[in-house]
Formats: structure tokens, sequence, C-alpha cells
């Protein structure tokens, strides 16, 4: 699968930033690869790209209609119908991180078949996997990993290989949601996996590489989430990391949407997952750690970091109000 | 899902005894659920049941064909059509472990609408499940879990049901494969739901009971096993046992499928299972240890059981050659 690019990402009419995380995400971390954002009445909300309507977009070279907005469950309300047909009227490919199939929609389907386009519903894996096979792969590797789930696993992933390439090292961010599928063009949702293949489709995202080529992984839960360690688990085995880096976020009570769950501690978190990664690579390291300090004011956030980095014996950093610069020199 | 009972098993032409799994777990388990077995030109091996052929099979009241046979990838030769379309002439349904789908071919499709029967294909799951909640279920809960894949998780669970039925304790068989499926007649195919709802789909497995109501929940996989384990971490917390049998196969160099992985010890099993147990059920123990003897002698097993349980100090049996009733004795 590859999403052709340039973007036009589809908002909606949505009120709130969580409403358009996709969006957000390409436009903060890709806005090379979106020509604008399209929004309709009522919406109040911005990625900040330039506001264009679907033929605007057309004419300048638009060839991907994003649906960038998310909903509990994925539904896709079929308000939004009248504007994926006009899209693809215009000549745009489709693409979807939502639950429902686009290609279950009869009109949508057809019209696709009609003008030659691509419906990429990218939160559902196409590709056939095999099990794993434990068998370690050349090439280096780093996967992000949390106290719990949506800690910023993406953006310190994202922020990682940016320092990387600052640094002249060869990497490759490998997406494993769907917003990161967007922003890579390419990857596998591994949520959406059949269980029996979760090892295996997490080895197929990293293949073999040279031996200084860094694979920066987006992690996925948490080992300490009672809904999600499965998936996890099979990441990190597949994965083989040589490196994580621990993410955590400041404001957080309890397991994200289960109230009687505690967060773990990021010392209980790192030994969990070195213990469960050397099944696949017995020479696995913590290479730092990323808070989302988001909740607190920026000198407190760096207090916070110095004190961690400290006690942890760690570079330590808000991968995003910071960068990820002291992980990355440390590291190699 | 229910099957109806009783079945024909149909072992085709197998020549070996590891081909028809399916049949035999059945025959071994549920004789009482089987009306015989059903072989063709060729078969070299039997579960002792009596041989039938479909008519026959038929006027005696079978309600299920079952294709008692596996083989790796679980393809379903074309060769085997002309069977089925006759046993669903003959009025049964067909009941498939296979990975490839029954409703995938035409002609059976179309046969089984004819004549108003069910095609079951009991590895894939056709339930909607959500994710998991982590929120503690009433009633009583033992998981197997293994030092690896196919050392004789389901037996043991069988062996233990048997041992609580013995006991006079109200206990039901929770199956989470294709073959403990066909012996229950309803469960989940774990290895085969999507990831992001394998704790989801185990916790619905067994959902809350009486107090004094135990579930013996089939394992699967093994959390030291690189292409599975997540699969089993799921398993297990979904399943928030109230205790683990740890189950362990003598004849085993490395992990099943996987030559340059070493199978765990006991010990190694009993610490990574109880530690991930504890994050739905901080009360979780273990029960009892379950050796598959086969490759040696009664009285070398026997000796083997006794080392074991003195070393661990816990029941130590051999299910199949003796009974699980020592575990069950300890733990209730």
């Amino acid at each position: 699968m590859h999403i052709a690019s340039p973007y036009l990402l589809f908002i909606g009419d949505a009120t709130d930033q969580f409403a358009i995380k996709m969006a957000r995400g390409v436009a903060d971390w890709r806005p090379e690869l979106c020509i604008g954002e399209y929004s309709i009445d009522g919406c109040t909300v911005t990625t900040g790209l330039e506001k264009l309507d679907i033929r605007q977009a057309a004419t300048r070279g638009a060839k991907s209609f994003v649906l960038g907005f998310a909903n509990s469950g994925g539904v896709l309300d079929k308000k939004w119908l009248p504007y994926i047909l006009e899209a693809l009227d215009n000549g745009m490919d489709i693409v979807s991180g939502l639950h429902d199939k686009l290609s279950d929609f009869p009109e949508v389907a057809a019209k696709a078949k009609a003008v030659n386009r691509q419906l990429l519903d990218i939160r559902h894996p196409k590709a056939e996997f095999i099990t794993g096979t434990g068998v370690k792969r050349s090439g280096k590797r780093l996967l992000t990993v949390g106290t719990d789930c949506s800690v910023g696993k993406m953006y310190t992933s994202l922020s990682l290989e940016k320092s990387m390439k600052k640094a002249g090292i060869d990497v490759d961010f490998r997406a494993t949601g769907q917003c990161g599928i967007l922003i890579a063009g390419t990857g596998v949702a591994i949520d959406c996996v059949i269980s029996d293949f979760l090892s295996g489709a997490s080895e197929s995202l990293s293949p073999d590489n040279s031996e200084d080529h860094w694979d920066i992984i987006e992690g996925q839960g948490s080992l300490s989430h009672p809904a999600f360690a499965g998936v996890s688990l099979g990441l990190l085995h597949g994965s083989q990391p040589d490196a994580l880096v621990i993410c955590h976020d400041l404001n957080r009570d309890h397991m994200r949407g289960l109230p009687q769950s505690q967060v773990p501690s990021i010392e209980e978190t790192i030994k969990l997952n070195l213990e469960a990664a050397k099944l696949t690579n017995p020479n696995v390291r913590v290479a730092g750690i990323a808070v989302n300090t988001s909740s607190v004011s920026v000198e407190e956030g760096k207090t916070i970091c110095a004190r961690l980095s400290e006690q942890f014996s760690l570079p330590c950093v808000d991968p995003v109000r910071d960068s990820a610069d002291s992980i990355v020199a440390a590291l190699v």
C-alpha cells in the first residue's frame, strides 16, 4: 500500500482538536505532503494549513482526499458521502482511517471504479502475513514503548526520526497505526492484524537492512494495559528492538479508558519491557525517556525531565517541546 | 455459534495420527458426541470409533459432518468437496477448523443454502467483540499456560474439568482453539481474533458466574514463544485467572517451529505468567504442574512428576496417563 501525495485533509465540521487527530498529525509532521485543509460550515478547528475546497485542491494537484477526523467506534457518517464522491470526481484517491470501510458503501465503490481511483482503508491491513520466526534481522531498530496508550509514542518516534536525520543517520519511521501510516505513506495498523500474525506482521514492518540503518518503530498500547498488552507484546517481539525509548504522560490518573487501572511507574515499565524484549534481542537496552509535559509549564517540564534523567541515568526530554537530540546523541 | 451433535468424523485418507488431531480430540474427550468415523481408501489411521459411511450415519441421526483432519496452512483440498456435498444432501451441517472457509466454495455455499444447512468455519470467529475492560468478573477461573505451544494445554484443561466434575464441582471447559471448540460445541478461536479485541474476546469467553463456579480455560501459545506470546498475554489478561496450571512436554529440544529458540524452564514460566497475570487478578496463584510424559516410561514419568512436585511444592501429574485429581484436590 502506498498513499499518493499531496493530500487534501478533510476535517468536516469538527469542533475539537482531538476529533481531527489524523489531520493534525500529518500537518504537524509532513506539511510537505499536504496541499491544504477542507472544512465545512460549523467547523471551529484548523490544522493551520491553507483552506481550499475540493475543486481548488484538485486544480493544484491534490492526489488523495484524506478523512482527517476520527470518532469512537470509527463510524463513517453517511453525511460525508457527497464530499467523498466529489473528491473522486475530481480525480483523488480516498484515504480513511475509520473502522467502517469505504468499499462497503456501494455508491462509493461504484464511483471509485468508474473513475478508476483507489479507496484506501488504512486501518484494514491488506497484506498476507506469516507467523513470526524470531530470526534476527540485520540493521538497527528502536521501538517506542509506553506507560499507557496515547502518551505520545508516535510523536516521540517522529521526533527521534527528525533528530537522526539531522545527525546524518540513515533512518526510517515505521508506522503501526492509521495516523502514522498517513504520515509515512505506508505501514501496518498492527492492532487490526489477526492475532496469530501479530509478531509476523511486526517482523515484516522492519525488514533486513544495512548494518548502520535505523528503523524507528511506532509503539502501540502498553504492556501494563489490560486491554492492549497482547498487541504491545507481539509488536515488541516482532520488532526485535536494539533500543527502547520509554514514553510517559505526566497528566494521567489511570490507564486510558479504564478508571480502575493504575498507571505503572517508569521504573516498572522499563523492567517489564526489557525482560520481554530480551526474548528476541538479548542485547536490547533503554536509550532514553520521552515525557509529554504539556500539562505543566515549560520550566516545570524541564525540571521534571532533569530529575528523571538523573534518577534513571538516561537522557530524558519532552520530544515535542524540545527535541530528541540528546537521546540520539547518547544512542549512536 | 453452537455445533449440533452427534458428529460424523471425516478423516479422509489420512495416514498419520497428527493429521487427524481434530477428530482424535473429540473422540477421546466427547465420544458421546460422536456417531462414528468416516474414512476413505488409503486411510491407515483411526479414532477407534465405529466406521460408517455418510448415508449410514445420516440414518442413525448424525447432525454434523466434521472435517477431522488438519494440514499446515489449513488448506481445504477440492478433492473433499464431493463428500461435503453428499453430507449436506444427507441433512448434516458441515464443521471445519481449516483456514480456508467452506463458504468461499460457491458449490458448497449454494448447496448449503438449498438444503438449509449450516457451514460452520469454527476457526473464524463470527461474534462482534469489544476491547477489554479489565473489570473483575464473578466466579472462579483456571487457565492452563505452557512452556511452549502444543504441550498439552487442551488435554490438561479437559482432564481438570473431568476431575472437577468427579468432585461435584460446577465447572465449564472454555475452548479457545478449533479442536476445543469441537469438543465444547462452542468457544472462540482466540488466535483468529483481530488483535485489538484479544483481551475483550477472552473476557467474553468466561462471563460472570456464580461464586463457586469454575471456568477451565484452554490456554494458547506460550509467553516465551517469539511468534505467539502476544496471543498468550491477551488471553491471560482477559481470562483474569484465579489459578494457573503450568503445562510442559518433556520431549522438546526447542520452541515449536523455531529451532533457534530455547524452551524456558518451568520456574521461568511460573514467574513470567504470575507476574503478567497479576495485572488483572492480583490474587492469582499456581495450582499445579501438568507434564506430558509420553516420551518416557510410565515409571520414569512418575519419578519425574514426583521430583517436580517436591521442587515446586505443587501437585504435579501427567493428566492423560494419570488424572488431574491431585491438582483439583489441592485447589478447592
